[in-house]
């Protein structure tokens, strides 16, 4: 082990776009774990569309990071040195953050990895994403048997989950996805009824109504832009709009005109936004659930696996691209005993 | 009793905001009562804005009225001639639908009026936008004591009960309304904590951010505009919209551009639209809740009155205008008996 520590850090805010320059790679002397403390090595660490609001000054529901801070991001670790009782040298941890080769946490954070399932999936179907699309359909999609569910960003870590959970609830799903690798995995691996290339149709709006003969009962957003002007004059009565994000829109430098709210009052719509970490409850729940989906087989997920924490700057530019498939994961290195 | 019936029907359909044109006053053979039928004569007739949504032909929650048919409106009536044998001559009932000397109902559709309030009031502190005040606060405001909630047109049917529910609930009440005499109205007797003047505050905005120091948890919308465009940068994490209507853009020929909805994500927003007549349970706890109300004089209302049939055309445009003050009630006739 090096006797230093990598960190990927803010350098300067993004406009617009993040560029490389926004990010700069720092070494520094290895941090001692203080008392109560735990000391990781980074296996592997999220990449997800919400660190780019992170980046902004604008005020959100979390603070900014501070120029010249890491890059805040979940992370799959093995334990180094730990001063809380709970955890000995080689345990394998998720609930460390950061862009960083290693990471000092309060050993309260941190939550020992089960074996039996990889740990990267701690990360994406078992992890914030996973949870969040639970959260989403069942606390706000509320999905009935043959209702017509709309999943954007479809193959993505928590659009895949979403559409699942719908198709497990008998709905008929419909996933919109940016390239046809992309829409054949969503349909034959993933089970959703229909997929819509977005970058290869036309007309957004005909392809749904085509797709959507009986109108959309629930939306699942991760995007926002063209496809909500499209998904919206097209939602039933008592339809639901699940704000899970809006990544199409992360890059704006001003906020784009949404729609216009008397359709909320015709048709009774819900539109309603969460945040999946405001409730911890969320992720036991959601672990105890589908853990034995993943172990079985039958809740698919695809990664998307970038090599090197060098390389994550890059990796992040792309996903809010849409250029990933799959959840994008960063392997920082490899576990001590092998995975 | 003359031997005619006069129905307010519509002419045409308005472009923009409603003129006389559209409607046109007719009269006809009186009718009779078939079988399980009642007919009756009309004492008042409720005049409310979600009637210019009617007088469209755009796709909407009701059909619309088709073009030489009464315009229809809740109305207080008594009853002429029976052939359901629950009701009798002289009877008052609430249920009769359209802006008409007499009409004939199914029997199944009519209430007898209690004694003990006056008849006008089962049109508004205790009909229909009664009931909308209560539901929408209830069911999706659900406010806690301290929040802050503000009410549009709030002088009118619906704000002015929903302002007097959030503050028995314990809520800080800011109320909007559109002159001096109504503001003084909202603060002294229906007792809000306080009244903004749209047309006499220079900046929206930072009216309501003077008004609202600690945000906005819950906005009752009846209003839509310039109105929402302030309120919702002010909204509090967990806010609730409840979306009852938007009588600024009624008379729009195109809908104007809504609020960005990344704030939904940001701050965890719920915009939930509703229709009271989806759920007639609603008027039965309602009317069971607040009659004791009006009785012992402790939830306040305000008619607007105006005589004669012949002057609902006016007088709605009047109300689209925001020209009426409390409850617009027309008084068609008198009762045989006395009030």
């Amino acid at each position: 082990m090096s006797n230093l520590r990598r960190s990927v850090t803010l350098a300067s805010r993004p406009k617009g776009a993040p560029t490389l320059d926004n990010f700069e790679m720092r070494e520094e002397v290895m941090p001692k774990p203080g008392e109560a403390e735990v000391l990781t090595r980074t296996l592997w660490l999220s990449l997800d569309p919400y660190m780019r609001g992170r980046m902004s000054d604008k005020a959100s529901y979390a603070a900014p990071i501070a120029i010249g801070a890491p890059m805040t991001g979940e992370t799959v670790g093995e334990v180094v040195e730990s001063r809380d009782p709970r955890f000995t040298a080689g345990d394998i941890v998720v609930g460390a953050f950061g862009w960083q080769s290693h990471i000092v946490s309060s050993g309260d954070r941190l939550t020992i990895v089960p074996t039996g399932v990889p740990y990267s999936a701690y990360l994406g179907v078992l992890g914030m994403p996973g949870a969040t699309a639970y959260a989403g359909m069942t606390e706000i999609g509320q999905v009935k048997p043959g209702e017509t569910v709309v999943i954007s960003a479809a193959s993505g870590a928590v659009g895949a989950v979403a559409g699942q959970l719908a198709k497990r609830a008998g709905a008929r799903v419909v996933g919109v996805a940016g390239n046809p690798d992309k829409c054949l995995y969503i349909q034959d691996t993933l089970g959703f009824d229909e997929c819509i290339d977005h970058r290869a149709v036309m007309d957004l709006g005909s392809a749904l109504r085509d797709a959507c003969p009986k109108g959309i009962d629930v939306y699942f957003e991760n995007v926002g832009g063209d496809l909500q002007d499209a998904v919206y004059p097209l939602m039933n009565d008592y339809g639901r709009m699940i704000m899970c994000g809006m990544v199409a829109e992360y890059n704006d430098t001003k906020p784009r005109p949404g729609p216009n709210l008397m359709d909320v009052v015709k048709k009774r719509l819900r539109i309603e936004g969460f945040i999946v970490t405001d409730k911890l409850q969320r992720f036991v729940d959601w672990r105890a659930m589908a853990t034995p989906w993943v172990a079985d087989g039958s809740l698919h997920f695809r990664e998307h696996v970038v090599d090197g924490l060098e390389n994550a700057p890059e990796a992040f530019i792309d996903l809010l691209r849409g250029h990933n498939f799959g959840k994008l994961v960063i392997r920082v290195a490899e576990p001590s005993k092998g995975v």
